[in-house]
């Protein structure tokens, strides 16, 4: 059964029910990675076009994969080494690939929004693989993958999320997500890391840490986006460490069954200690098993069989 | 059938036979990009480079496109990550390339004349992609398909080229391939962008646009380079939009039918105005379809069937 | 029959059972490309991540030539555009590949070793395509099977090998491999380029190029690598090229069948004059087609078949 979207821009635009439609459909394709032959001819002779403006090893790499295992034909386009040098447009860069006939575009960008414009602009499916500090919804479908996995549901569990909430579309696809899906979700960070009105989107603010994890079924710690910070928000890395990461220490009296995720890469020692991050709460790596799931799903549902 | 000619270096060395034959060949190679499944087995098993020692996003886009609907195997190699750092000749990388056995090499290179010396070299098919300002070959194959797709026949058109001649390889290509095919070429520009002895090669030089878009079939605008460009030759975009950008005040009075062509990318409101850009007339979109189109009838004609 | 092996790291860890095992396996499978579908499914559904840390053009064309005519699927990922540019650990990075399930990493890194560590971390085959000055094992074995393949055998041949011997890994993947299958390995160069105790590896070291050149079955010449010194070693190029290049003047008196060759690329006049690298005793080129064959055999016994 094909998608009736077009698009997957944000988790906000998926209903429940097509969040479970895609989680479903992960967990069947999951298989194939692990057999001797990882590769079906589903999407044979589909055009998919991997357009990064930011730099990317794991998200480009895991949605290449899942393009190539299901025999789809893939070109990749860096900012860097493209026309955007020349000062050409998105609109007109977008206009000019959809004339090309691709099937799927996935596109990652700075500026937020840029994969919803690039979506009314062509025919094509438009995939939204990060923008700005906006949304980043197949991760936020992953870490939903990946809690169901081992939960085996998401509705009625608590999610604490940990760090620089205001810069992190990771944060924010997965507050909406887990929200949606019926989990309580619950922030905690340097205040000047938590963003004013969160709450609208249905999370709890509580600003320390030990008081957030503490009854937490998943803590989630996300990156110190060091690249992303315009000015300095918090005094040094090693202060941060101290009271925001996640440490052994703090670990103390958190559920026995709690999960610890991380959409990377990590900081090591900044927002997870060595020993939390490889530690047997984490299910950091079946979050990037999960990630290939994922998107092997979203593009068998938008580009597969009959629409 | 398969080409006589070993490489696509310029439209020079094309006859009429053998361009009506590329266009023809792309006229029926193009249905295929419209398909459900944008892929058929011709070249499998083949492997071609493609070279690219300037940065480009459609040209390769459309070339890798084109490559892999036939179902060839692609190598993308672009100067940044390449050893020409390490100071290598493009002699010795061209060697060293043809001893892996490629059937075919796409170059792009900012030296005039690197394809024809690597074609000189290489059993391989050699296809430029773009040299300095010398040839563009495949551009102008795709604006004369464009062009007879449209009006229904190259000869007894008249085509205006506007902007600046002398930097542009694809104005050049196509002066040449639209001359050799029957149609009358006139160019318009700022003085210090009209090459001298350029009408040896059969193009009448017209300096005001608007005499040499009144009774045009054909109004291609080039791109103002200013990558290309060592000094200014003219004094600011502004004025230059104003004495020479297509506007729709200067398309007043042009033909009902005539079609408007740019090779891409577009300086908006500089050599062309948004209106006009995706106004009726504006056939660019079409433009890059068909050069996949070309682009496949190129590799197909080069190293399909029998020789 | 598949490798007992798990990676291929360094020519230290093979047997000689298993250098003459992939050599073979390399002359058989080098016919493939020489066929007009130079495509076999053997590998169908594999993936192979292609990992350069350092910039290459032939190595890392070659292994992805060698694996797509074995029909498996290769993501490629340079540094320059991943996200090594954030800050992330080898180890990390490594975690996280393996957790996409690919079937090999082939690493070019700077840093001696980084290819062992990986090795140790990841389930999926691990070759080494170049550590730091430590190893470059599919080098020393396509010269390997370019020497085999021209004189039948490689013991009791006297191979010498000129130039930096300190800061070349090929070096010393060469002067073990030789070794190893029963060759005399005789070195030459600056006294500043011959590291203290290299007679370990079963070299012997003759400070002068044309004693060691006199009575050689193979002269192979190193590249000058620029790029990888820290200091100047020696006092200019031109004195370099007077004193070790190989010009034909030096040739005078060496064997009528002697091969020359030179891993690349070459730095033409500094360490090897034009008329030589082009000349009769040259072998340069057949060691890049034995490349991709020696690439295809290390795919081939790694990951095809049953272990």
């Amino acid at each position: 059964m094909r998608l009736a979207e077009k698009d997957i821009l944000d988790i906000e635009s998926l209903s429940v029910e097509r969040i479970k439609n895609i989680l479903d459909t992960a967990e069947g394709l999951k298989e194939i990675s692990t057999r001797p032959i990882k590769k079906v001819p589903t999407l044979r002779g589909k055009t998919i076009i991997h357009f990064f403006y930011e730099p990317s090893t794991r998200t480009r790499t895991s949605f290449e994969i899942a393009a190539k295992r299901l025999s789809a034909d893939t070109v990749s386009i860096s900012a860097s080494t493209s026309s955007i040098a020349k000062g050409e447009t998105l609109v007109d860069t977008a206009k000019n690939l959809e004339a090309m006939n691709p099937d799927a575009i996935v596109i990652r960008h700075r500026a937020a929004g840029a994969p919803h414009m690039l979506a009314r602009l062509v025919r094509a499916s438009v995939i939204n693989a990060g923008d700005g500090m906006h949304a980043h919804p197949s991760q936020a479908l992953l870490d939903m993958m990946t809690v169901r996995e081992k939960k085996g549901r998401l509705a009625g569990l608590k999610i604490a999320i940990i760090g620089d909430i205001t810069h992190s579309r990771v944060a924010r696809s997965n507050i909406v997500g887990f929200v949606k899906m019926g989990a309580e979700v619950i922030l905690a960070g340097p205040p000047t890391m938590i963003p004013m009105g969160v709450e609208t989107l249905g999370a709890r603010v509580g600003y320390h840490v030990q008081e957030a994890i503490k009854d937490a079924d998943v803590i989630m710690v996300l990156r110190i986006q060091k690249e992303r910070q315009q000015a300095l928000v918090f005094p040094s890395e090693r202060e941060y460490a101290q009271c925001y990461g996640l440490t052994e220490e703090k670990l103390a009296g958190v559920k026995e069954d709690v999960l610890i995720m991380h959409p990377g890469p990590i900081n090591r020692g900044v927002e997870i200690a060595p020993e939390v991050a490889e530690g047997p709460y984490s299910v950091i790596l079946e979050q990037v098993t999960n990630g290939v799931a994922i998107r092997m799903a979203l593009f068998y549902l938008l580009l597969g069989g009959a629409r």
